[in-house]
């Protein structure tokens, strides 16, 4: 329980986290929120001005948790193509673990998740940002051989959709998967790589 | 109207075909199959042992339809490298004219695609196959360095899921997607190239 003075956005975004684990996203409310934390539904509202916005918030939290080890990746030192294969690779343990640890879980987030288009575009240029970064360093250091930097990251990531994009969740347990990922780097790398 | 002795497979199929459109995939049903045709049920039966059967039968012949230009493109004369990015750009809008044009019927076959998963899997594994004929080419050609052809193949047509994958379908009609495709492309075909 918390008193209303005592009431932070963290708490809401829990409160609101386990709210949808138990009821789905199609029933899930501001006042089961506010219930479960024993204040009035006005308090959630003075953090967040709508049901929307606290959905939103909470989608932003899910989206940007196991990907803070991406950020660090991607500023690492080190070869760029170590990274940027252990970024690919990070990534694609992140989403099947979300995938196939709590179905129902992910489900209600791929609901969520199609609401906020916003929150969705930001989350996925801020990853694209990131392979830019690799694909910078690594001409710089005449690892890969030039190309327009943001054009190729987004080709990056489109290539790699397949390991990462929930759409694809279903192919993940596939015992071929691996294999086929590492067939799809060797691909993207020799694509990007500088002539020897 | 056909009389039950000149009833053909042919006619099941369209028939089918036009009582998904109108009634969608939940509604439809072999009876009105019959009906349309004006032959009983069991008539429809002596083609098809059973709903499933002809679900399955529509879903392969709609998969096949668009799909016979790649066939030719996969053995025709002339560079691998041409070939390869003609035969993906007639995937892509093969696929995007079906998702666009009538997005009922296109959701329809989405419904009948995720029943039949064998079908699917043998389209796709025929789509992969013709990959691999062009790959194959271009290696013995030297345009293309060597690789296992066939995870190659699997590979490439991965990497470009993006622009044939029904999942991706919501981006097909963004004003970037041409751009990205190509930025895409350049990247697996630096991926596939022999050492110039």
């Amino acid at each position: 329980m918390a008193t209303d003075s005592a009431l932070t956005a963290e708490q809401i975004l829990s409160a609101t986290e386990d709210a949808l684990r138990r009821f789905g996203p199609a029933k899930a409310t501001v006042v089961d929120v506010a219930r479960t934390l024993g204040v009035s539904h006005g308090s959630v509202y003075r953090f967040f001005p709508s049901k929307a916005a606290v959905r939103e918030a909470v989608t932003q939290r899910w989206l940007a948790q196991a990907h803070d080890d991406l950020r660090f990746i991607a500023i690492e030192p080190g070869p760029a193509a170590e990274r940027l294969h252990r970024w690919l690779t990070t990534l694609f343990a992140a989403k099947r673990r979300k995938a196939l640890d709590d179905p129902q879980l992910f489900a209600t987030y791929m609901t969520l998740v199609g609401e906020a288009s916003q929150v969705v575009d930001a989350h996925l240029a801020a990853l694209v940002d990131q392979i830019a970064q690799i694909l910078q360093d690594g001409i710089e250091k005449g690892e890969f051989r030039h190309t327009p930097v943001n054009a190729t990251a987004r080709a990056v990531f489109e290539a790699t959709a397949h390991f990462h994009d929930p759409a694809h969740a279903s192919g993940w347990s596939d015992p071929t998967a691996e294999d086929r990922f590492e067939a799809l780097w060797k691909l993207v790398l020799r694509g990007l790589a500088a002539d020897a």
